[in-house]
C-alpha cells in the first residue's frame, strides 16, 4: 500500500462487497472513488447503486452507470461465438467474456476523470483478478490497479460485516450469515460456485439456479424457433429482426422456459487450482447451437477443421484474461474472415433441456444434393476418382506397411 | 477388371446387397470368394448370412462369422472415447471406428485362406470406401481391394434388382422399392443417410430413429446412474463389474429408454461433399460424457489443454480412415499417457435426451476443496502470489501497450 | 479424351516438352491454344517462346507473354514470408508458391480467349499437377485441366522424341538424351531433381548447382547489408528504396556470391512418395532471416508463439496446392494481422554459405533494455513479482506431486 | 525469510555469486548448506568447488560432486533432439534442457540429507528460476525454493563484493569489475546474456564466443562425417560407436573447429520481456541436422508432419520450465512413438559453419526410387490415380466456387 493514490475507478456493484471496498478504498488510500456500475443485463436494479454511492461521499459526476448490454453482445459475445467457443469443451465463457468490457470502462473513466488507478471486487484465488487486471494493464499501461481481496486482512465474513458496521455501511440482513454460494451474472449467463457446490460429487442443489426451470418443470410441449443469422452473427428471432442484445434477451426468456443450458462443471482456473462451477447459459446455449447449425452448411471443410483446431487455444486466451492480447486478435481475424458467408437460418428445437438443430437452409449453402444423393447425379461425380484418390492416399501407408513387415 | 483375382474375402453382411456383391464377384472375376460376417452388435440374426453363402456356393470353411463386440469396443471405442473424440464438434464416429476392425480381420482372414483380395459393399461416394481401403493397404501393402458399387454398371436400384434376379438371387419384399434411407449399425450407434433426409431444412422423420425413443416419449421420472472408470476405461455401472461390450450394451438400454444421443447433422465427408447423417449413439454419448467428467477432476490442466487441441485432428483422422496411420498412433500414444490416473466414479442424471454429469469422486482427485475454498484455506494459497503472477503475465502487454499508444 | 475441346490456354515455357504438348493438344482435340508464358524471372529469353508458338500455328493474339515477377513477389512470395513458412523445416516452397499465379493467369486467360479449358506440362507423379490445378478448379469449377503426362502415352523420352520428330517440332542435340536431372526456376528459387539427384546417399554433384556458387569459392571477406521492412515487408537494401521484386533480385545476386541458400533435402510429396530435391534459394534464404530477425524485436511473444505454431499447416497448405483455399486465406488474416508494426531494419553478415542476422532495430520495437538489464532498472520489474508467478505456475504440478506420490 | 530452515540443498559452481550465496544462507537462515555441483560437461575443474565449500564449512559428506553428463545426455538432450525441438525457429534450449537435471538432483539430495529447502543462483528477471522452481516443486511439492537473488538487498555488484569481503569470501581480481556479459556452459552448449549484448544491433563482439572459432578463421577445407542413428538417438560417429555424451563431446569438437552453432538471438522470456543472447551449440547445431537428415528417409509424412506442428508447443515447455509437466510427456511420448525406424546413416559437410546434410541411407528407408523415378517404374505408381486424387481434392473448392462467383 505504499503507492500514493489521488483518485481510483471502482468497478461497483452496490452491493455490500463493493460498497465496504469504496469505503476501505477512501479510508486506506485518503484518495477520491469514482464508481462504474454497468448494466450487463445482470438483471439487477441500479439506481440503489447510485444511492449508495451518493451515501458514501462520490461526487455525483463521478457515478458511473452505463448500459453496455449492446456493447457487450455485439463486440464480446458474438465475436466469441463466431469461433464456436467453449473452454474445457462446455463452458460457453459467460463470465470471462464480461471482464474485458468491464475494464476497458473502467481504463476509460480514468482517463476522462483523471483518475490514476482502478480496483475491482475480484479476490486472490479466481479467475477474475487475472482477466481485470490484464485487460486492464493492456489498454493503459500506466494504470495503477488495486485488489483490496488480496491487499486488506478482512479474511472472514465476519472481519468484512464488523469493519462495514464501523464504517458505518448499512449490512442487510440477509448478508449477515454466509451465502451458501456466490454468483456473477450477465445477458449471457450466470454463475454460481463456492460453499455448497464444493463438493464434485454433491449434486447441485435445486435452489442455486436462477436462470432456468428444472427441466422436469419445462413445458411437455416443444417449441420450435428460427434463427436467422448474417456473415456469422444472429440478426433474428422467428424471422423478426433484433438487434444483438434483444436477441440474446429473447433466447433467454426461451431457454429458460425450455431448462436449457445448464451446466455442472469442474475446471481448471488460470490460477491453478480446480473448481467447480455451475453455469446457467439459457439463450447462450441455444446461439451457439445454432451458429454451429449454420456454419454446417454454408463453411468449407477447410474453414471449418481450421476453426475447430484453433477453438481449444482460442477459448483458453479468452478464460485467461487474454482478450486485449495480440493473438486472440490474430486468431478473431482468422475467424472472421471465414465468416463472410455464414448466412441463412437455423431451425431448432427445444425441450425439456435440449436445444436441437432440426433444420438449416441458406443462399449460401455448399450443401449440395445433387453430389450426395444416391440416385443418378448426372455427372457431378464420378465414382472412379474415389479409386485413385484412395490410392494416392493408401501410398504412404502401403510404403510403410512394405518397410515394417 | 483387368487383374486376375482367385480369391477374395468380402464383408458380407447377408443383406441383399454385399449377396448380389457375392454373386458378381463369382461371376466377373470367376474367383472363390471367402465370406465374413461380423457381429458388431448390430443387432441382426447372423445365422440367415450363413445359409445365403453356402447357397451361394461358397465352401463351409470360407465362411467366417465372429462376435467381435468385445474387441471392436476395447481395441477402438474405448481408445477412441479416451480422447474425447468428436468429428466436427458432435459426431462421436460410430461408423467411422467400425471400417478399421472390418478391415484388420478381412486381411487375417485373406492370410488364412490364401486370398489375394479383398471386397467390401460401400459405394464411391462415401467415406466408407477409403475407411476400409486405406486400412487394408496398411495392413497388406499387396493385397487387391476390389469396390464394386465403383466399378460395375449397376448404377440404379432396378438395375441391381433385375441383375439380382436374373442371378437367382432371392429378393425380399421390402427390398424391390428403394429405402426410404439407408443406415449402418453396430454397437456404438445407428447412423442413417439419403434420401428422407437429403434436404438439410426438413426436420429427421421420427421413423428413421431406430435405437432411441423419442425423448418426448421417454421417462418423465429422471434415472440416476454410475459409472466407474479405470485408467481411463468404463468398468463398472451403477457398481457392477462389466467387460466393455457389455457395458456399452448396458448404455445402449439407458440410453434408448431415456432418449438420449440422437444427432442431426450436416458434415463434410472427406471425398469432398457435405452430406446430412441422422445418428443415434445412446450408450456412447452417455458414456463420452461421463469420460470427460471424470476427467475433469482427474486429469491436469496441462494435460487436459493438450487432449482438447489434439482432438480435432485425431477425430478427423479416424473420420477419414487413418486408424492405422502412425500419426494416429502417436496422437494415441500421447492420449494413453494422460490416462493413467484417470480413474474414479461419475454420477450421472438421465432424462429425456439429456445425460448429465452431477457428480464425480476418485482416489486420484486433483480437486482440492482446500485451495478452492472461500474460507480460511490454511495457508494452502498464498493470495499474495497471484499480484506477481498477473504482474509477469501483463508485462509483455504493458510493454506493447507503451509501444503502440 | 472424351471430353470435346475447343480452346485451350498451355502454359507454356517454348521448350521441347512443353512444344510437345503444344502440338499433342492440336493433334488429339482438334482444337485451338492459346498459349502463356510467364516471367516468373527464370532468367530465360522468352522470345524464343514467342516465335516457336507463331511456327506452331498459334494465333498471334494467342499468345500470352507477361511479366508477372512484380505480382509474384508482392503477392505470393512476400506473403508467404510473412509467415516464415519453411515445409518440413527447410524448404522455402519456392516452386509451390509459383503454381497458383501461374494457374491464375491461365484462368483469366481462358476468360478473355473464350478458352474452355487449360493444360499445363506437370507430370503425373508430382506435386505441380495438383497445385496447377486445385488452384484453377478453386478459380474457376466449371474449367476443364488437361494434364497430357497423365494421359498419352509417351511414355519414354525416347518415345517423346520421336513423336516431336514425327510432327515436325525440332529437338535441340542437348536434348536428345537424357536430361541428368529436371529443374525449375523463378526469381524465388531454383529447384534441380530427378536422376543424378536420385540416390539419397550420393552429395548432389557440384554441376547440378546454377544459381550459387559453391560456399568454398565465395568471397573470404564477409559482406555486412542491411534489409529495411514496413508491415512486414522487405522494402529497401542498404538504404535503397527498391520495389519487391527489385528487392529479390538485389538480394538474389548478393546470395549468389556468397553461397547462400542451397538446400539438399528429401520431402514428402502430397501424392504419397518421398522425393530428393535440391533447392537453391539465395535471395529467399537472406530474406527468410531477416524477416524473423526484425519480427524478433517488433512481435509480442503471443503472436510469434502462435505464427510458429501456425507455420507447419500454412506451408503445408501452399505446399500441397492449397494458396486459394479458405483456410490458407484464414490463416494469412491472422498473419498479416500481426504484421502492422514489424517495421525497421535488420543487419546480416554474408559468408561462405552463411547469412547470419547480427543486428535489427525498429521504432517499434518491444525489446526493452530497461527491463531485461542486470544493471539498476529504476523499478522497471520488481524481481519479487516473480515469486508469484511461479508459484502460481507451479500449483498444478505440485497438486498432481501430492497425489502422485 | 520467515520460513525456518534447517537444511538447504544450494547448486554450487564454485564461482563467486553462488559462493557468496552460500554464506548467505548460512549466515541469514542460520541452517546446514548442503552443496551439489555438477559436472555437465562445462568444461570446468571441480575440485575448487570441494575446496571452497570445506572452507565455508560444509560437511564433507554434504558437498555433492557428481558426474552427470551421460544422464544429461541421454535422458534429456536427446529426447528433446528426437522432437527437432527450436524455440523461436532457432535456439537449441541449451540451457533450459539442463535445469530440470539440476533439479531434479537437489530435489534427490534434499531427501538424501534431510533437507528441508533447494536454493539456486538465478535472478529474478530470468527464465532459470522459473526451470528450477517448476522442476524442484513437480518432484517434491513440499519442497522449499530460496532464491536469494530475489530476496537479498545486494542489487549491485559493490554491494556484492563488499558483502563477499566482509564475511571473508575470496574475490578473484577478474570479478571485481563488472563483467561485460554473463555466460551459462554446458555439454550442449555455451549461453551469453548481458551487458555488452543489450544492444540488439551491435554485432556480437568476437570476444564472447568461446566454444566455436569465427568461421572465417575455420578451415578452408570441408570435411566429411557420418553420424549414425538408433531409433532416434545418434550412436556412432564415423562409424565408431560412442555413447550419447561422448559423442556429443566429439560433436563439439568439430564443430568447433568449423566454426558451426554460433546464434545471435532477440528471444522472448517468459517471464515477460525480451532478451538478446548469444549461443554457441557446436555439437547439438550439427546433431540435430542429422537427425532431420535420418528422419527425412526414415519417417512417414504423417508422422513428420505431424511433430513439426507439435514442436513448437513442446519447444515452449521445455524453454518455459514445464520438462516434468505432463503435457509435455504425453508429447515425448507421441515422439518417442515416432522413432522406433528411425536408425541408419547421415553424412554430413563440415565447412565454415555451415553444417549440411548431404546424404542419407537407412536400412527402413521408406524413400523408393521406383516410385519416385522418371524412369519406367514398372508399375509401381500409376499416373492416372492422380487424377481422380485431383479431383476429389478439387471437389469443395470448386462448390466454393460455383457458390461464390
Amino acid at each position: 500500500m505504499s503507492d500514493s493514490i489521488k483518485r481510483v475507478v471502482l468497478a461497483y456493484s452496490g452491493g455490500l462487497d463493493t460498497s465496504v471496498i469504496l469505503k476501505w478504498l477512501q479510508v486506506t488510500y485518503g484518495c477520491e472513488v469514482v464508481t462504474f456500475t454497468a448494466d450487463l443485463g445482470q438483471g439487477e436494479e441500479l439506481g440503489p447503486a447510485r444511492e449508495k454511492a451518493v451515501l458514501m461521499g462520490v461526487k455525483p459526476e463521478h457515478i458511473y452507470i452505463d448500459d453496455v448490454r449492446e456493447e457487450f453482445v455485439r463486440d464480446f459475445v458474438f465475436p466469441m461465438m463466431r469461433a464456436n467457443a467453449r473452454y474445457e469443451g462446455d463452458y460457453l465463457l459467460g463470465t470471462s467474456i464480461a471482464r474485458p468490457l468491464i475494464s476497458k470502462r473502467l481504463v476509460e473513466i480514468a482517463k476522462e476523470t483523471g483518475a490514476d488507478a482502478v480496483a475491482h471486487g475480484a479476490t486472490g484465488k479466481g479467475n477474475d483478478q487475472v482477466r481485470f487486471e490484464l485487460s486492464a494493464y493492456a489498454l493503459n499501461p500506466d494504470i495503477k490497479v488495486i485488489a483490496p481481496w488480496r491487499d486488506w486482512d478482512l479474511t472472514s465474513r465476519t472481519a468484512l460485516i464488523a469493519w462495514a458496521e464501523q464504517h458505518q455501511i448499512p449490512v442487510p440482513k440477509d448478508k449477515r450469515g454466509e451465502s451458501p454460494f456466490s454468483t456473477d451474472a450477465n445477458l449471457l449467463h450466470t454463475s454460481s460456485e463456492g460453499k455448497v457446490l464444493e463438493d464434485p460429487w454433491e449434486e447441485t442443489p435445486d435452489y442455486v439456479y436462477s436462470r432456468t426451470v428444472n427441466p422436469e418443470d419445462a413445458p411437455d410441449t416443444p417449441e420450435y424457433i428460427t434463427i436467422d443469422f448474417e456473415r456469422g452473427d444472429g440478426v433474428a428471432l422467428n424471422g423478426q429482426a433484433m438487434s444483438p442484445a434483444t436477441l440474446l434477451a429473447a433466447l433467454n426468456d426461451l431457454g429458460r422456459k425450455h431448462g436449457i443450458g445448464r451446466l455442472d462443471l469442474v475446471e481448471n482456473r488460470f490460477v491453478g487450482m480446480k473448481s467447480r462451477g455451475m453455469y446457467e447459459t439459457p439463450g447462450g446455449e441455444i446461439y451457439a447451437r445454432a451458429h454451429r447449425g449454420i456454419e454446417s452448411i454454408t463453411l468449407d471443410r477447410g474453414a471449418a477443421h481450421l476453426k475447430d483446431e484453433l477453438m481449444p487455444k482460442y477459448a483458453e486466451l479468452i478464460y485467461n484474461g487474454f482478450w486485449f492480447a495480440p493473438e486472440r486478435e490474430m486468431l478473431q481475424a482468422a475467424i472472421d474472415h471465414s465468416q463472410e458467408k455464414v448466412s441463412g437460418t437455423v431451425r431448432l428445437k427445444l425441450y425439456k433441456g435440449n436445444a436441437s438443430v432440426v433444420g438449416r437452409k441458406s443462399p449460401h449453402s455448399l450443401y449440395s444434393e445433387r453430389h450426395v444423393t444416391f440416385e443418378d447425379d448426372a455427372g457431378a461425380y464420378d465414382q472412379k476418382d474415389a479409386a485413385g484418390f484412395i490410392k494416392l492416399n493408401a501410398l504412404r501407408l502401403k510404403l510403410l506397411a512394405k518397410r515394417d513387415r
